[in-house]
């Protein structure tokens, strides 16, 4: 059931954007680690890290476009646990897709160690103003592709 | 990125559960829909539901056999929205395996059209009392296999 | 700091409603008790309840009419906790009031022994479409007490 | 229900600390404000904050000395919404006092405008080993206070 997943530092030219998060109180749950569901709060984190650095694709701009993006797929494997106080890494990476789809991959590093806590990826599609789902990339998404992703 | 599943219908004698959930004020997003991490406690609830039918393999149960089994894989896929004040009936299944892993696959529909909103899978691997992965099933799990898996 | 409040038990005529819950895993801290935070979810499913049992005062309801009715003012006091696997019951109780504002008052009840665990308040108070207080009471909401409040 | 709050700003010998705070998405509710309970959420960053700034009474320092710190009060006041993407600053002030009692004082400001979204106070009380209420301060408090409460 476990998926392999291309190691995420490979493709040198990809985009990438990392931030720091530090694990609440409220994150923690009866096994005194970050409840796995937290984490999904964590990749979103990064996604809006992802759109700071790289200005064109945030919600405010789906928004803006009359496009939404809703998440249709997540897959989240979990390698090492958070605890309590601790601060850990999110590096969020753009993969390119030749479909009409926003595709990243996530590792979540501890700062301890530099270990791997979890890591994943999720998919995006648009939708439009009229609710339907787009087969082709909108033209804003085109351009901010034109503009970001440099051969 | 997707990986494929197979139908959850198929296997008729594997071991299933429902409960029923009812979409939150609070779990719903600026787009008017569940946001996709809120679906991480349903099934929690999916699992929750599942061990009180077939009791042996809750939280408590672990704990009062010196285990934990934290959540090392979870993939969802978001195929259609739920939305404020809806509800939806949660289906898992245990899925059988030969490692020393405990794994789900869930299926949420809409109780409106009876429409697939979200599947997802599950894994779970048994720490023990020293914080180590146990590469056999504990003995308590294997006396649940015997009770439940029955041919 | 801890405010004086009159017996939720004492109004007799006042409307209430109850609905059960049950604490999920997600929901407890590494104290092994539910997440002081969690509680706020549980008074919504409260009002969610009481807007069943006496409709039109909903969220459907306020949108439906051009008016929305976020909380201005929230207390919680805690009593006694809840702990894994427990089940408890939310009382929520409607307090009339002559200002353009919708008070309840809380009750959560473990099932066990049916001590108080958390009791609380809210107020919310009612915004018309252009996004200002309202001094007066909708008339959707003279409305609803003109038929729920009987003398 | 509203009860008057002696303003934060005025005894200015007492122990405040500062922790900034950005909106989430998953934070904003329908509504496309933060949903209140979030709140609860901000206050523990501000008590997180606190606990760097006068090391000695955090989570991690109650553990270690035997004792649990639950909140017995929590009260909040709503003057202005946070929306999406919006940043603010949760400024926490310690209120003495002479009962076994933990008492903070909250306030969130919008960087915008500076203008305060919500207030609001806590109390926590000393449990013990034993899980019995403290009638008198541990001495690691009595210790903590006397280092920081300087007249």
């Amino acid at each position: 059931m476990i998926r392999r997943r291309r190691d995420i530092g490979k493709n040198k030219a990809a985009l990438t954007a990392k931030t720091e998060i530090k694990v609440r109180f409220s994150e923690v749950d009866s096994m005194q680690i970050v409840w796995h569901g937290e984490y999904v709060r964590y990749f979103e984190d990064g996604r809006e890290a992802f759109g700071l650095m790289y200005p064109g694709i945030g919600y405010m701009d789906f928004y803006a476009n009359g496009y939404t993006a809703p998440i249709v797929d997540l897959q989240l494997q979990y390698l090492r646990p958070l605890t309590m106080n601790e601060t850990a890494t999110v590096e969020i990476r753009y993969i390119e897709t030749e479909a009409a789809k926003l595709c990243f991959e996530y590792e979540i590093r501890r700062n301890t160690d530099g270990e791997i806590a979890v890591r994943g990826s999720s998919v995006q599609v648009f939708i439009d103003s009229e609710g339907n789902m787009c087969l082709n990339n909108p033209s804003f998404f085109e351009e901010w592709k034109r503009k970001w992703l440099k051969r």
